[in-house]
């Protein structure tokens, strides 16, 4: 059974993204900066923004973090998101959720300048993904990508199995596997017979949140298993794939060390993005 | 064999229309509005969009067509766009496909106001039915929906097969599968073995634009099937289904006086929509 590592992934993500975000400062002496707003005090985004500042100063990009308080209001904070969106500065902008009940999710998302959306949450970086186009696209299903194409995993004319329908994970992951030529389905919490159709699969991306949804019986034999569940179980970290699953798949990406770490490199990845798409207008590697 | 018949279901819809907008009409003074822009002179493309009048006029909605020449820039064109957004008379925006080359199609998209996007193409409209939000839905798939409401044909915990992955039909009608509860699976020509994931449906809807796609082996008996396809064969029109399925299938809708009616049936829908959005802020039936 092959580990698909994701921490070694990352590393090397990290290490281009530094290495192409070098060359952008030379060729147009722009550094790639992320701004993440961070409204209120809760620890546990407290500790994910500073986790983001981290990486960033790891790949060469500097970041900036706005505090405001937890009585912010939502005129205040789209106030701040309008001077984010037209400062030549900021490439990237990164609204850490949750936030507090009198900010409208849906408005901040929306009011994201779609050019720094390095989320890709805005409803233009979903309809430009759903067409194809280049555009952002949401962290987490890019760093499923990523580690699939790392370990050169066939897709094309395979049958790839998504579990979870999120606009975040499981709706993108669906269409990125689906322009890689694959054949897709998307279950979810009223699909009767989950083990039927996931036995189907070439592959199994399982985003639902419930750990240990996916259980060994429910893999074919030699199957590539991506877990992308992060579930505090007992005070530690657990997926949503089963333990025994391991002795039945072909390749299994683990919690922790799977995808988590190429979500923050795949930030880096955006973030790189959309500076050259700003500075430069187009895209290039990484 | 149930015939899923799209023709009667197009004329109640353009009857619930035409009462809404009487009442759209009563209470606000405004009479929905589809502007059309033609560019050049396609035979086809002007007797489309004479229907899409014509079928305005029934249901009680005003149209306006723009009629522009062939050589029409893409900044004239742009122009053009500009005027039909800001003019509050037009509720709904339409530019007939195809374009002369040296049209951009994906700038006259993304240029279309999303407050008139009455095609449901512009990346937002996309976006925002990825995120599961109100917006503008491409007419094709709604009229898919609409048909097998319209027979109660059970959703929730199905297995749908869409055939075909374009971003005009099959992925979103994919994702309003998914949003009714279906689990759905996208195949497409790189899919190697068709007829072993249709055989799983129990509905299939096929978008292909290849005439006789789908053979009676490839259904499973008493299968919805709903066939978008629309193909000139030997000057008559046929669908994606072969003839043959009707043996099979439990329900099919009929090419033509299938889901062609309920595509204009749904643009007047998606017109008298973004009336009332623009004039009362709000949703309503239909």
């Amino acid at each position: 059974m092959t580990v698909l590592d994701g921490r070694s992934l990352a590393r090397q993500i990290r290490a281009r993204v530094a290495t192409e975000a070098e060359a952008l400062k030379r060729a147009a002496g722009v550094t790639p900066c992320l701004a993440a707003v961070l409204v209120g005090d809760d620890p546990a985004s407290a500790l994910y923004v500073r986790n983001k500042e981290r990486e960033c100063g790891r790949a060469g990009l500097t970041s900036r973090v706005l505090r405001l308080s937890r009585e912010t209001t939502w005129d205040a904070l789209r106030a701040e998101l309008d001077r984010l969106g037209e400062d030549d500065a900021v490439h990237g902008i990164l609204v850490q959720q949750p936030l507090p009940p009198q900010i409208p999710v849906d408005a901040v998302v929306t009011h994201t300048d779609p050019r720094k959306d390095v989320d890709g949450l805005h409803p233009l970086s979903g309809g430009l993904l759903l067409r194809g186009a280049p555009g952002f696209v949401p962290c987490t299903p890019l760093g499923v990508m990523a580690l699939l194409r790392h370990y050169e995993i066939p897709l094309r004319g395979r049958r790839a199995v998504v579990v979870g329908r999120s606009a975040l994970v499981g709706k993108p992951l669906a269409l990125l596997l689906l322009a890689a030529d694959a054949t897709v389905t998307l279950c979810h919490s009223r699909t009767p017979d989950l083990g039927a159709v996931t036995r189907e699969a070439d592959i199994v991306c399982v985003a639902a949140g419930r750990a240990g949804l996916l259980t060994p019986d429910m893999v074919r034999p030699g199957a590539v298993v991506v877990d992308v569940g992060i579930n505090r179980v007992d005070d530690h970290l657990v997926g949503d794939v089963a333990p025994g699953v391991a002795e039945v798949a072909g390749a299994l990406s683990p919690v922790p060390g799977g995808i988590g770490p190429l979500t923050i490199a795949m930030l880096l990845a955006n973030t790189l993005q959309a500076a050259r798409r700003l500075t430069q207008g187009g895209d290039g590697p990484v």
